[in-house]
């Protein structure tokens, strides 16, 4: 392992990042740039200037992703690739995907302004819609580029206005003529923030992921009978928010009872007709169970459902349970994995091997080649929020291990 | 007490349910007549060409009440009075109202027919907007009437469309020129189906309401922390609907708990941010306590209020309380209800002693002048819903009670 003298400019990746944050920028100082959005348009023009002035050869394939491709001593060879995504979380932050965008940029830039050439092509990518607030499902064009996801079904999604994300793609000038498919690569690595408050806690810099953890998604509907509150005696009534609310506290108390690495939440709740003085005859409600034990996770969904079950007899509420997604747990490669922490600890950075309990479009990449990701710690582990923050010092040493690793990959035949 | 040889038309009572019902059908079976919709607009129209039919003085105040005057052998006696209200729940039943309504207007048709003159005045009255579900708050005319709420505050309530109730009830021509101010009256009775289960439970006809419930209103806000669910362990979260979850089996639990005769509801919920993975930030809640006993139902809220405390203190999730509404028990004429009481037994009805667990526009006139009310069972105890249902025997049952005690109180000097 060879890291180099060579490090990133701390300062430049800093003023690129804060002139992206004023993209969609919103008065709670965080960052609103949905996918295909104007914000979103305007952001991927930024980028491309960038990557242009770069000298980078930028393409966009049929789904939206950005690529910026510098030669290699071989271009034959699989390239190197580094990238996030541009998009964000409705009132989201400045640091969830465009720090791994940035950070590659600014790997690029350093390559560029030392006059590094590397053995191998180094390929930068921003992916289309990670996040899937507008339209879902999330990660949507790496999984079309992984061959997960059908490219036409993708184009037909529609957000909560009926607009079409193939046309809106159309719309912001982004439907590139390129294939969406991947191509063998050598290594991905992908910078981003925790988005959990481990590393904080722990006092370290890197956080090494091994995988991310599965991830299992159910929609409960519990039935009650309706009726004015008044004149209706407690005994005997079919309350189904009150039925709802037994189970949401069993499944809070699930990962303790299963004594397992997991963490179960209920994010989402309706509540049928949701008037005051009306006993509730239907709750909708979600439940959302992740754990890098796969086994674990689909017994304690097994445990939980029973209790359900129980919980519904009891108060005479029928239960109707939809198993909406289920995802294995992705291990990344452990050879990569090795190597950004090798990586981190040889240029002077504390780490953390650890988990992502987040998807990210690193998970569609593992299924393609060798993935790996490199985490830097979320102030009070907040994300998805306005107050996300990463501080500067963290963003570079971020950088700094995403360049290290991309020159030593790129530089194996 | 003489209960005389009269008695209600039972296929004519129904026959005018029957006609009403089908203003406003519903698919399952109730009525939609949502207070000044066209729906009201006809079923008053109708109403009036009945209440005309039967050589009535209709008369309309401006607050859209409509009355139907009988003379009396003295009319400057203070007049009986019965009646209830013809505006439904959205998707409601066939009885809620109209019952109170047509049950009186089926005892005048008895009188005229039996050529029968009572000593006292006697005043049919359709009070506007019992139901409160298109323009808050319920219960409006009749409150206006009794001198407990502003007609102008009234005039300018919105709808959920913002269309005012002032210029609607313009607009359906009943902004009558009678002032909307009470009268002095003799009785004043209100036949209403029970909207809960007990008559049927009990195998009774008829319900003797001793008064109507305390309602104490309170609505709750429970703060919590929004984070990525995947990568924030169990520890240390701030989950503000677990936190609520936990508070809705305390008010579950607490009639039991207080050990008197009460009622505590939560009716309504919404959680933000409301996203499977996403930990909800705020939760905001309702609370209904209702009890004859007022004193029972503040002491109930202090002892809830106690453990909502606790349990945000627990997790670390901030409480906001906004006491919403309270009313204190309001108690029928103790010699009213004895009489609904003993004509009821005396027609041969069994009778069952209750209070009324929801409001009604008798609450109002109470405050006024001497007041009772008469149940009828509701099937299954189903109200405010399309199924609501009550049996035409007991329908008839119900009017031959106020025809009763109608020709009683009119016969007193």
């Amino acid at each position: 392992m060879d890291p180099g003298g060579l490090r990133v400019n701390g300062k430049r990746l800093r003023n690129g990042l804060e002139l992206m944050a004023e993209i969609g920028a919103t008065p709670g100082g965080g960052v609103q740039r949905l996918t295909l959005s104007p914000e979103d348009k305007q952001a991927r023009g930024l980028l491309v200037s960038w990557l242009e002035e770069t000298g980078l050869d930028v393409t966009v394939d049929e789904m939206g992703n950005i690529f910026g491709r510098r030669h290699g001593k071989d271009d034959n060879l699989p390239p190197v690739m580094a990238g996030s995504h541009a998009d964000s979380q409705p009132k989201g932050g400045r640091f969830d995907g465009i720090l791994g965008v940035m950070g590659a940029l600014e790997v690029m830039r350093t390559l560029v302004e030392h006059h590094v050439t590397t053995e191998r092509p180094v390929v930068l990518v921003d992916w289309t819609n990670e996040e899937g607030s507008r339209f879902a499902p999330a990660m949507m064009a790496s999984g079309v580029w992984a061959g997960k996801l059908e490219r036409d079904w993708a184009w037909q999604r529609t957000d909560a206005n009926g607009l079409v994300f193939g046309e809106e793609l159309e719309r912001i000038g982004y439907k590139g003529a390129l294939p969406c498919a991947s191509w063998p690569f050598h290594a991905y690595y992908e910078l981003h923030i925790e988005q959990g408050p481990l590393l904080e806690a722990e006092g370290k810099t890197i956080g090494v992921p091994k995988g991310i953890l599965c991830l299992h998604w159910y929609d409960i509907y519990v039935d009650g009978e309706a009726n004015q509150v008044g004149p209706t005696p407690m005994e005997g009534r079919s309350d189904a928010l009150v039925a709802a609310a037994e189970m949401i506290l069993k499944v809070r108390e699930l990962p303790a009872k299963m004594g397992g690495n997991m963490v179960a939440t209920v994010g989402e709740i309706q509540n049928y007709p949701n008037s005051r003085n009306i006993i509730p005859d239907l709750v909708h409600f979600t439940v959302d169970i992740r754990s890098w034990d796969d086994e674990l996770a689909l017994r304690s969904w097994d445990d939980v459902e029973a209790d359900f079950e129980a919980i519904a007899t009891r108060h005479g509420c029928p239960l109707r349970v939809e198993e909406r997604w289920r995802v294995q747990h992705n291990e990344f490669a452990p050879h990569l994995v090795g190597q950004v922490q090798a990586t981190a600890e040889a240029l002077g950075y504390s780490t953390l091997p650890m988990v992502s309990g987040a998807g990210h479009d690193a998970s569609y990449a593992a299924m393609v080649g060798p993935t790996a990701m490199i985490f830097v710690p979320s102030i009070e582990g907040r994300s998805h929020v306005e107050v996300e923050d990463t501080t500067w010092e963290d963003c570079e040493a971020g950088a700094n291990v995403l360049l290290s690793c991309v020159l030593q990959s790129a530089a194996e035949r």
